[in-house]
């Protein structure tokens, strides 16, 4: 019926996150959450926050979060901005940074949460196609004005971008804002923060929700000049002036105390996915070289589909698309040894019977 | 210089919230903050929260806190929906129904967040002068076709609005979805939510961060006919998936659970509210019959800003808009017994200066 719907909201086609499962005990490999706990200074500093001060507004400016990110990164305050998630983030991006009549462009197999940002505000935009191994071609990009986001590593190949090929885009597009989606940049990849400063028109977008183990607190942050930030800022106090609480600005910073928790998490996760990636192989997948918390695999022989049903019957979660491209491929985060030993016993059982 | 800038940011006049101190004390009557704590369930829920779950992403439906806010107001589930904070509930409603081309109808004082959302998604709006008495004048209201926003009571006059006028705006404009923001309501008017149900045009949101003393939480909701909710959800879902984290989730159901404590602290609050009044009526003010946790004053003799000024030098924060029709009225949230008798104590003071 949609009566009363705008014709804004009739024409959306929403993202679909992967599922939350409630009440079941699941292997949940499907939304590439840590598999450890957050650093203990993180739910140390959530629990001293949970007093009665939780009756006044937080900052809104996220001050000591945003000093405290500066810090780490090397940067000013004010080439840091703080959000509600890396969605958010990224939706605020979208409005700050585009316009309508000017193509974004992105890649054809990345997030899908941009096209669906762009449908949102009305911007024009244009999947360009990967190459035949899924990396990302850089002359289709080259001296678009509209602006461009790539993901770095890219979702769900798991991708890396090298360092050289985001100065190519930068330096090729210098009239267009260039957000690099750094989600799970810490797994293997190498962060473009380190060129902030040197182009006005790079964004990083970066999250607590991966490899801080934080996203069930919604911390996302994007990195860039103090012009790019200040059209954030702007957008974001038209939007709501106090998108982070309290518990999760108190959160992030306590994670942000403990850089070497981070530091040993993220080595275990890519010293589980380098196991994994090998168990798979010897059954027979191809398994991309991923530098994120995630492997995309597809086995010449079976059908993505029946292990995606398969493992769910087994209590596995894991993620598969229904797309163009991708349509044979499954990921699969990366859990604890232990998890990932079930999931591959279960893969292999499933390869017998379907082979 | 704003190179890069989106021309949709370029146009906007961002909201303005009222000064959030860091590390002075201060006694803050300037952003109608609750003076008494949160529930203690919702305290403790939120530190029971607080655990390694975090690194798992929250439900994004919500389940449980639309359900216990269902059952609080006798609906369905499908009949509400829970955002961070009641700004993003009502920024995501300028989305949902309203459209470029026909004007929203909202009143020439009242939230100033309401035009700054039209500027944001380019919506037209036409603003409704109050009555003499800030009332609001139903006449201009009716017929119109592109949306109505009221605030019940209003802010910043606290006046309430009857139920019978809020039925006179959902049956003079059918064919417009009414969005009542009940931020104050639980201080002294009539909630809207008992017509859900009755008419498909009508939104209620309310907020936890007045009543519910949750501010530093960001927890709002709204309460509609199912087809109006699934438009917020398709909004909702193009834009950040997850936008309440887990401890907001947690210490909402954690403050719903005790609605005893929010009748007893909501009643503190109006007592102190009627004593305030009477004092500042004694001191020679107009003071509003005000149905919120705040007043709205002027005096004869004294300008608002040597007040404002004057109180701010004395460490009290109360609010003051350099606006028309207002710029000689502030807005004083009421606090404890104790820190409006240092109020009142400060503003004899400076009156007796400048009269």
């Amino acid at each position: 019926m949609r009566e009363f719907w705008s014709q804004r909201a009739r024409g959306l086609t929403p993202y679909v996150p992967g599922e939350q499962p409630r009440g079941e005990r699941l292997i949940k490999l499907n939304t590439n959450e840590s598999p450890y706990p957050p650093a203990p200074a993180a739910l140390e500093a959530i629990r001293a926050a949970a007093d009665g001060d939780l009756r006044l507004y937080p900052d809104p400016e996220c001050t000591a979060l945003r000093e405290a990110l500066a810090q780490a990164y090397g940067l000013k305050k004010e080439q840091v901005f703080a959000g509600n998630g890396s969605d958010e983030v990224l939706a605020l991006c979208f409005q700050a940074f585009f316009d309508p009549g000017r193509e974004i462009l992105f890649a054809e197999v990345t997030y899908s949460f941009y096209p669906v940002f762009a449908q949102l505000y009305g911007l024009d935009y244009r999947e360009v196609p990967l190459n035949d191994d899924f990396t990302l071609p850089l002359e289709p990009f080259l001296g678009g004005s509209g602006g461009i986001v790539v993901a770095n590593p890219n979702a769900p190949t798991g991708l890396p971008l090298p360092l050289e090929q985001i100065r190519a885009l930068l330096e090729g597009s210098p009239q267009a804002v260039v957000v690099v989606d750094e989600a799970y940049v810490d797994f293997g990849a190498r962060s473009a923060s380190e060129l902030v400063g040197q182009y006005p028109n790079l964004v990083v977008t970066q999250t607590m929700s991966k490899s801080r183990a934080l996203a069930g607190l919604r911390v996302g942050y994007a990195l860039a000049d103090e012009n790019l930030i200040a059209a954030l800022q702007c957008v974001k106090n038209s939007f709501n002036s106090y998108p982070l609480d309290r518990l999760a600005q108190a959160g992030a910073l306590g994670a942000l105390s403990q850089p070497e928790y981070l530091r040993q998490t993220a080595e275990k996760v890519t010293a589980t996915r380098q196991r994994t990636a090998e168990r798979l192989r010897e059954m027979g997948f191809q398994v991309g070289n991923s530098a994120a918390n995630f492997l995309f695999v597809t086995h010449p022989a079976v059908e993505a589909k029946a292990l995606l049903d398969g493992l769910r019957a087994r209590g596995i979660l894991v993620r598969w698309w229904d797309r163009p491209r991708i349509s044979s491929y499954l990921r699969i985060s990366i859990g604890t040894d232990e998890e990932m030993d079930t999931l591959c016993a279960a893969v292999k059982e499933l390869c017998s019977h379907e082979v």
